[in-house]
């Protein structure tokens, strides 16, 4: 596994956000060197920041391919002429397009979705029963001319997008495979550390099907509202709160309100997209049909930005082990003695050997600030080696949530990493 | 490692490419079901291509980290402020801008590439000598508003690149670290199977310093002429192919004309950025200075591109070993035989446990369609299982580019894979 030198690492920490950022997230993501903020809605992934993505794109991946699914990179540059055949194209339909002019001629879209092209796409590769069922996802970059973009990376005008499609012979099909792409959705959410908060909550299904299905993770930096039933760990979104709807899904009235945020959505889309844009096959008995299909999306980006506002303390970040840049932070107290800082790469070496990534602060730093810096960045579990603990023949380990330090042999160390 | 049975792959080869693919390395790659056309100089990735892709960014990585680089991916949508520090927004200075109206007001960008937003960011990360040197590398999308895009997946509209910058105190610094750089691109073209083919060429430094390093491949599908010396390894660009040049060089007269393709792109940039941004450090002596930059270009779709241009052959592509997207092609011949296909099952599982990747072609479909598409896909080593091969007590297997097939044992097999 690998061992990063802080002093290496080419970002430093900041004590303050920039003033035009409001978003508890962005501001805790910008002062431990994770993002960098480009624009409103805008960010950048600094080097700890993409070591977090890979791991939640690593969990995400292992779900989707689970279930089945096959992964594709789409282009973001969208051709008018897919998207007019559902009325998509149109800005008074779509109202969050980016368009850009070819030099060539004509106009082109940034995707902000991809339904369109890739039913466009599977008619090259589904002609008969036999083809279906599929599922076919990819991990990609969405652009949304959002108005205002005031929630840090929960809302971002350009994004990660996780957007899974199936493609079904029919509507049993379809939600034989539904039903699996839920469960591999709760485990994405449980993997990450948001298991215990996050509610499948009935939404509206817009023009495609009676209801989608959100999974709304409780925060108060949510921009949704939604009602967790006190019976079923489900929710229903304010947007279909109705006694009609509370009566359908058989809940009673104990509900509990609260505000979240949408960090996944799944939705029948039946046959919208196959119709429009001609996406068939022959059945059994040479009938043509058109084929069934659904949609599945998580926003990778999102979810760093939930991890942080709903997981985080007063002193920084708290990052689960799951999905920590790293998962230990190595603090040398004393880098400046040769003996020390000897111990510290030994120790950052024999921890690596033991499988685990290593962030070593081997910086010509104060104390404080190290122990400062540590909290903030916010890895799972806090080392620190110093001329005391080389004279008990110990580490101080303290666990990221833990109040206070003890001293531990390394076995104990990787124990309590390994736990 | 995996097994991907072939019925479940999505994809289907296809005999004929688009009537308006032009580019030898699109038809094949979009034949062999690794590459879908969305228009020109637009491609998705199919989960071939992704395999491939993954292969190609490993590699990259790699190689990039053993020099230092430390991997950020920056946003695609780019402020035009920052590009006008340095006169780049202008459509009279850069002629390939993609433009964009934001809805909350003002124009927005498409990142062609990335000097102006990261040199604005290291002025967060970078004020002392203490700092430096740094590099910092993404492999991101970028957008190009070309007027023509008739290379396939060589030349795109939108691509991937992998580009690094380098941040240095002083001129020394920097071509120390150049010359790592350098090396380091020369592994990743020796190491994709370029190797031979590739040459350090001379070429024009533009506006940052007298000559650039471009790596070309020798190619006939390549855009760019390039002569290349007889007595060193090395070639000049025919932009700058001067009697001057080569004297400057020390280059006689003896030269192969070649028409190439650019696979990567290595150039000083001095102070141009940093100078224009306000990127500076203090020196041991408290004085300010500029900070010294290079920048280090290599497309990986590109590469992809010119592998299948330099390597195919008349029946379709020809993957090195390091980048194919499975190590082995394990064909099934009368997959409708339960003996046959349980068989067949096993040794994959058995490859797949001796560490190799596995596409198994359990497809009900006719014997020379199957070895037609194992052509055409082109993994390196192709595996026969019949009831013929059960019969032996062996298996049949054939390199991709070997004229005939032989009949070994499965640890003849494996040692064959790992020669």
């Amino acid at each position: 596994m690998t061992v990063t030198k802080q002093s290496h690492l080419f970002t430093k920490t900041r004590r303050e956000a920039p003033a035009d950022e409001t978003a508890k997230n962005a501001q805790l993501l910008i002062r431990g060197g994770f993002v960098h903020k480009e624009m409103a809605g805008v960010y950048d992934l600094l080097p700890l920041g993409v070591r977090v993505l890979n791991k939640i794109n690593g969990i995400i991946r292992e779900e989707m391919n689970a279930v089945g699914g096959q992964e594709v990179h789409l282009s973001a540059l969208q051709n008018p002429e897919t998207w007019k055949t559902t009325n998509r194209w149109d800005d008074e339909v779509v109202d969050n397009w980016f368009k850009t002019e070819l030099k060539a001629g004509g106009m082109l879209g940034l995707g902000f979705t991809h339904e369109e092209p890739l039913t466009e796409l599977m008619k090259n590769h589904i002609s008969s029963y036999r083809d279906l069922p599929r599922a076919v996802y990819q991990i990609q970059t969405k652009f949304r001319n959002e108005l205002r973009a005031k929630s840090g990376i929960m809302r971002g005008r350009e994004f990660l997008m996780k957007d899974m499609y199936s493609f079904s012979s029919n509507e049993a099909e379809h939600l034989a495979f539904y039903e699996k792409a839920k469960e591999a959705y709760f485990n994405v959410f449980r993997r990450v550390g948001l298991g215990e908060t996050t509610y499948l909550t009935f939404a509206s299904g817009g023009s495609f099907s009676k209801f989608s299905h959100e999974f709304q993770t409780v925060t108060e930096a949510g921009e949704d509202t939604i009602y967790i039933s006190k019976e079923n760990k489900i929710a229903i979104n304010k947007e279909v709160f109705t006694d009609e709807v509370k009566k359908d899904l058989g809940l009673g009235d104990d509900f509990i309100e609260a505000k979240a945020v949408e960090v996944g959505n799944i939705f029948t889309l039946a046959t919208k997209f196959s119709d429009a844009l001609g996406l068939t096959y022959k059945d059994e008995t040479g009938e043509v049909k058109p084929v069934f299909m659904g949609s599945y999306g998580i926003g990778p980006t999102r979810l760093i930005g939930t991890i942080v506002e709903t997981l985080a303390d007063d002193k920084g970040i708290v990052w689960p082990k799951s999905v920590a840049p790293y998962d230990v932070h190595l603090v040398v107290i004393g880098s400046e003695k040769p003996d020390v800082a000897t111990h510290a790469e030994k120790i950052a070496a024999d921890l690596s050997v033991q499988g685990f990534d290593v962030l070593l602060d081997d910086r010509d730093a104060r104390t404080g600030e190290k122990l400062g810096d540590a909290d903030l960045i916010g890895i799972p579990m806090r080392v620190v080696i110093s001329e005391k603990t080389m004279a008990e023949g110990k580490l101080e380990a303290k666990a990221r949530t833990a109040d206070a330090a003890s001293f531990m042999t390394f076995d104990e160390v990787v124990e309590a990493l390994k736990s």
